[in-house]
């Protein structure tokens, strides 16, 4: 889709403007661009379009080369007239006046205005955002006097456009009812995807033919996935982006795969074994991971800083490996010490909404509550998310257990610490070897009275994960 | 994959920079950027990265922030070190050493060092071309004092630079053993997926279950697309890329799917009946557009034109119109009047290879021998290719028919000399309204004595096309 009206009623997009107007104040209009496809090899051959995920919060509209222009009680829509060619390569799209109603805006004007319109107004009574393709962010610095880096290498935003920041991240943390809808729908094919995975895996495919199945279902309504796919044997590779891999008898199946609803994201992990039945020593250390995930579901709720939710699940991973014999000393000096961060070495997850990590493109802004930054000790290092939580909020929970080779090497910085003095027993860890990484996610939503897991539809009690693996009639592709 | 060796030999990346160093002459060196991954939506969320198709030619290896430069028979690659966070987060990656073995080089050097590199040198020492994502292309135009357009708005290269995209042409344009290789590999992938597609469709379905079905064999062999699937009932759109519409029972489906193997392009189109037979009036057209294929296929040897080709092929549906009353008058004055292209409405293929449609990044000068240049006549301004062919080039040949409304509305410019004259006979076009769109495409070799089709293996034949709908066992995700 590259030129497409929103999917849900104007109504929704009016509000989210009037919402950002009343937070920006009188001073300045906020001006938000949608962005341009990028070109994969030649300008023709374009990766999927997506829009710029303030723009489409704000319009809903799946559109290149437009603007919306929010200023006090008015929005202008800014973007390209119809090209008659469109007609014959691409059939009839939607022209202004559908934008203008199904965006719900006040007016539509030609994007090549916009340049005369800038500078007419005055380009320091506009408060902007930097794109994330470069094409757009180059001419938006340069029609806006914002002197901006490449994108990718950080944003530093002046104080105008940082109030526009601010109120944009205090709109789109708490979900309003279209926000939910979408993720729900996200949620829904994320599950659906999980299911096709383990219905289809058994020894002797490889991993992409797991990720095939996976995914198929997400392309069959009509959707994409939110992130690049992970599907692995090798589960402690935490960002693994191959699928080459043969799975094995014995092997666990580390699935990182989630959903794009028309801009929302799902984002769901599951592990599961090859052959349908867990190992003792799998099932042990599955089972712990769970249990911390589940302790951490079970206390969120308004009010609770997310950094301690972290700290509780990896409190359980802690007292799971003193149980097992991996780890020695008082649970309280091991956590102090971040000795379970040598496992469970990512943070226990983030917010998620129209991104699969909300709002990423302005950094720690978004994740961290003002005055909170993040900490030096590593696991909790990499920590996305440290604010309250509210009502409305969506965030993941993912817990994990990971044997990663270069960090657990004898002899590596981190861990000749807890070798030196005993506390890291490296015979109790030996008896894991088939437990080479798991992880288990879910995305939940904050509610007045607790939470709601929007993704609980995909199975994670061991059981019922057994029941389900490879149960798919022609398990490859 | 953002971190790979080549799959090939390094002796095939070896010759290929030993014959570009020829062509070139010694007064310049190639300098080739592989480019950077592209943001999907922030900078950590990237579409799947893929080097630039020069790039990947002299080197096979499939690496960001990387440049090959070529200096008479001294090859120099220029990448990042390896990050030692890499290990945690990526796992093992190959290094330095392993990429100086695998692409054949005979130095590495930091890719930090280039800036300086280039500077010493002098900037008019070396012959570039820009990169198609806009980083690589901005940093790359300052580095070496090029004022290109954004990506995307046309290519205007100096005389130096131009030598450069001449030799690549004269090398990419004959495919070699290696490219062979990787073309054979893409087209099976192809082929299996259209295999997939016809077995899964029925009434009843979405266009978006059938694009599922067709893309789970590529990502299976853990290939991508190598363009975005047109999958549609409405094959009069050319260029579908949205997937929504229901499959009902009597519809034609076209579907325009390849795989991309490593970098090298797979393209065929297939046009089958929704219901597994087709209506009379359909099949009428069908055999039409594959009569007009076939004999395109049988004129393709060394030394023809390929404007020749697409003019044959032009010529049976015209000859094939006339016979079903469509169009009156003679042939050839029907012809000289573009009468096929109110039709056949666009060009009969183009060159493959890395790129679906090769070298495209240049613009016309791949496809277009030198001193020609694109006819206005409607229909063929479109024409992609119109060299002499020579053994070793690959091609597409991809006739089609379709009823556009835009185009055939009654009085729009384009038909109102062919009602004027009563060359058009609307009555006799309108029994064949259940025939929207039908393109038939193959990738075909030039061989010494004429041709190969390299996906031949997908049914083209009616009966062979409606015996396989249908066919799979849950037709649906």
């Amino acid at each position: 889709m590259s030129h497409g009206l929103p999917s849900q009623p104007a109504e929704s997009f009016k509000a989210r403007r009037r919402a950002l107007a009343s937070r920006l104040g009188s001073e300045r209009a906020a001006l938000v661009f949608s962005g341009v496809a990028r070109p994969r090899n030649y300008p023709d051959n374009i990766y999927p379009f997506r829009p710029d995920s303030h723009f489409l919060y704000l319009t809903g509209a799946w559109i290149e080369r437009a603007a919306i222009l929010v200023d006090g009680d008015k929005d202008v829509l800014f973007m390209p007239p119809a090209d008659p060619g469109d007609l014959i390569w691409h059939g009839p799209t939607p022209g202004w006046a559908e934008f203008k109603a199904g965006c719900g805006v006040d007016e539509i004007r030609d994007i090549a205005e916009l340049e005369g319109y800038v500078r007419e107004r005055g380009a320091n009574t506009l408060a902007t955002l930097p794109a994330c393709d470069a094409v757009t962010r180059y001419g938006q610095g340069s029609m806006l006097g914002r002197s901006w880096a490449a994108p990718g290498t950080g944003v530093d935003l002046d104080a105008a456009d940082g109030a526009l920041a601010d109120a944009m991240i205090g709109l789109r943390l708490i979900h309003d009812a279209s926000a939910l809808e979408m993720l729900r729908g996200a949620a829904a094919a994320t599950v659906e995807a999980h299911l096709a995975g383990m219905a289809a895996t058994r020894p002797g495919l490889r991993e992409s033919d797991v990720r095939a199945a996976m995914e198929r279902p997400i392309l069959a309504r009509d959707m994409s996935t939110a992130y690049g796919s992970i599907v692995t044997v090798h589960g402690e590779i935490l960002h693994s982006h191959s699928y080459d891999h043969r799975v094995e008898d014995g092997d666990l199946l580390l699935a990182d795969v989630g959903a794009d609803n028309g801009g929302w994201a799902g984002d769901v992990t599951r592990t599961w074994p090859a052959n349908g039945k867990f190992s003792p020593t799998q099932r042990t250390m599955y089972e712990l991971v769970l249990a911390s995930q589940e302790a951490a579901i079970a206390m969120l709720r308004p009010g609770v800083r997310y950094r301690d939710v972290h700290l509780a699940a990896g409190r359980v991973i802690a007292q799971g490996l003193v149980d097992e014999g991996i780890l020695r000393g008082d649970v309280d000096n091991l956590m102090e010490r971040g000795a379970q961060g040598l496992f469970f070495v990512h943070g226990l997850g983030h917010v998620i909404g129209l991104d699969v990590h909300d709002m990423e493109d302005l950094g720690d802004r978004a994740g961290y509550a003002p005055g909170r930054t993040r900490a030096s000790q590593f696991g909790l290092c990499f920590l996305r998310l440290d604010r309250d939580l509210e009502a409305g909020m969506a965030v993941t929970i993912e817990p994990g257990f990971y044997q990663i080779p270069a960090l657990l090497a004898e002899g590596s910085e981190l861990t000749a610490p807890f070798d030196a003095d005993g506390t890291l027993d490296r015979a109790a860890l030996a008896k894991f070897a088939d437990v080479r990484g798991i992880r288990i996610e879910d995305d939940v939503l904050i509610t007045a009275e607790g939470s709601e897991v929007l993704t609980a539809a995909a199975p994670k009690q061991p059981e019922a994960v057994e029941a389900l693996v490879g149960t798919a009639a022609g398990a490859s592709a």
